[in-house]
């Protein structure tokens, strides 16, 4: 047996093709004192990463070129030379895209096996979970009876974001590309309303959506979207930037023409990233993992299979061709 | 003697001219019951008077045809019927463009002479000192070694926003138009750097004035300095958006192309006006009369002499024509 990596072969000036990466294979690695090796079981795949393929300054350090490419993962100790960490400990550590992982226990998760399922805790129990949690919770600051606004609902973040604000009393309506996605989000996550933005009309089916006005927009996405939004906000509103997705590829795609509305509505906007509120993630996560192990909060998953479906995996997601929270399943 | 009034006669749809404005004759009011009149000596002309002459949702309520132009003057009381405002009292008031106005002396201020000069209440010790105060102490929250720029740096709002930001220990950039503009905020005002919008080569100038990084921006103008600016903030930096006033005439110039900074920088973006904070005008103002009773905040006044120039004036200040606080006398 060998461990297999998809390194980062280049960095992509414009959309992210398969060429940008290369899958090598290599030895399984050994633990060192003070190490425990994991057999990874999920890789998650996540818009972040985009960022993480450029040169340019970001949130966060980037990939490098010959490297394994960066990513969280779920797995199982196979080898431990560790005292808080043995064999047969589930784990969510920062692997990277490859079949085995070594760790020195920084950053490391361990978790409760048979709570919730073991890819849960890279969605709806994880980062992306957590995600929603404090961007809805810490800079949208919804009440009862207002209206929250998130696109890329059906995905990782958005759709937790959704339900999160129906448990509080909120009017909740979520933006998606295709009419399968929007069914999804009404009748399986229990949005009020979800708008197929491929559909055309936008503006229109924004309204009628929201006939009290936008009180707090999470927005993923970016770029027209957002403008359509800032043409319905209300006065005092909250815009969550989460994600810019639409652009990644492309930046030119963000331009935002209505920006004017940030002063006329006395818009309070706050862009952040879950690792920037770290005292948050244990009040997160024990309130989110509650929910899901009881049917409370539910999530969707697109699993790719096997490490070699990575980059096409993670290029679709880019593209929104994912539906709900994309995993890579490696054993 | 007659009264005097600019009425507005038309809503422009592109850029104001004198033709959307008429000047008319008419009797002198009455005081009646609980009212008291006032003669104007100075009518504030304000950027804000823009969105006022539209039909569209703004952030007050507009001007109507037909009508005297709204705004804020100071003056004496000449005649009363009210019990707490007697003849020869100096008040501020919001009679609009007109030479004597009729008040029951809801939203008015009693003023004290001789402590500052009777203009500055239109100025740093009126609604853009204010302004500037909230914005900045409350909003762009800046401590002692940040960075802060601020546009339209010889303005009203502008040169106390810089001024409030050196008393602080902040690093305090200007950014406005000509070289007359900018020496006067760095030479008179105190400002660290002004850089001339209009020169060319403002991401390089930016650069050079902030070698820190900007920390806070306080935006009047919006616009191609605005994308500028977010090519340059630090993380968890504060933008005040305070103004938009380069596209008041033509909103198609204030795209931002650079949103996606929102995110990677997790900035924090307000807009305000100073009347959704109404709890601090009273702090604001004794510090403002203070700073500038003791010489300590420093001001400049356009001064347009007669009724007549005031809609040449206002023309001028959204073109920033204007150097320092736009002012019409007419007494």
């Amino acid at each position: 047996m060998n461990n297999k990596q998809v390194l980062l072969a280049s960095r992509p000036t414009g959309a992210v093709t398969e060429s940008h990466f290369r899958i090598v294979e290599s030895a399984i690695p050994k633990a060192g004192e003070g190490e425990f090796v994991v057999r990874t079981h999920y890789l998650s795949l996540d818009p972040y990463m985009r960022g993480r393929m450029d040169d340019a300054k970001s949130y966060a350090a980037k990939a490098e070129v010959g490297e394994v490419m960066v990513g969280t993962v779920v797995g199982v100790v196979i080898e431990s030379r560790h005292e808080k960490y043995k064999v047969g400990d589930f784990v969510e550590t920062r692997s990277g895209w490859q079949l085995y992982g070594v760790s020195n226990g920084s950053g490391v998760r361990k978790l409760v096996a048979d709570y919730v399922p073991l890819s849960a805790y890279l969605g709806a129990v994880g980062m992306p979970g957590v995600t929603a949690w404090i961007g809805l919770n810490e800079h949208g600051r919804p009440k009862a009876g207002e209206t929250v606004v998130v696109s890329a609902a059906s995905g990782a973040v958005g759709s937790a974001v959704g339900q999160l604000a129906k448990l509080k009393g909120c009017h909740a309506v979520g933006i998606a590309g295709g009419k399968s996605k929007c069914d999804y989000v009404v009748n399986e996550l229990g949005f009020d309303a979800c708008i197929d933005y491929k559909a055309g009309g936008l503006d229109a089916a924004l309204a009628a959506a929201c006939p009290q006005g936008i009180d707090v927009y999470f927005d993923n996405v970016g770029g027209p979207i957002l403008d359509a939004v800032l043409n319905q906000v209300n006065a005092f509103s909250r815009i969550v930037v989460c994600g810019q997705i639409s652009g990644y590829n492309d930046p030119g795609v963000l331009t935002v023409h209505n920006f004017r509305s940030f002063l006329v509505n006395r818009i309070q906007a706050r862009g952040f990233i879950c690792s920037d509120h770290m005292d948050l993630w244990r009040p997160a996560l024990k309130e989110l993992g509650e929910l899901v192990h009881n049917g409370k909060l539910k999530y969707r998953e697109s699993i790719a299979i096997g490490l070699d479906s990575a980059p096409a995996a993670f290029i679709g997601l880019l593209n929104g061709k994912n539906f709900g929270k994309q995993l890579v399943k490696l054993i």
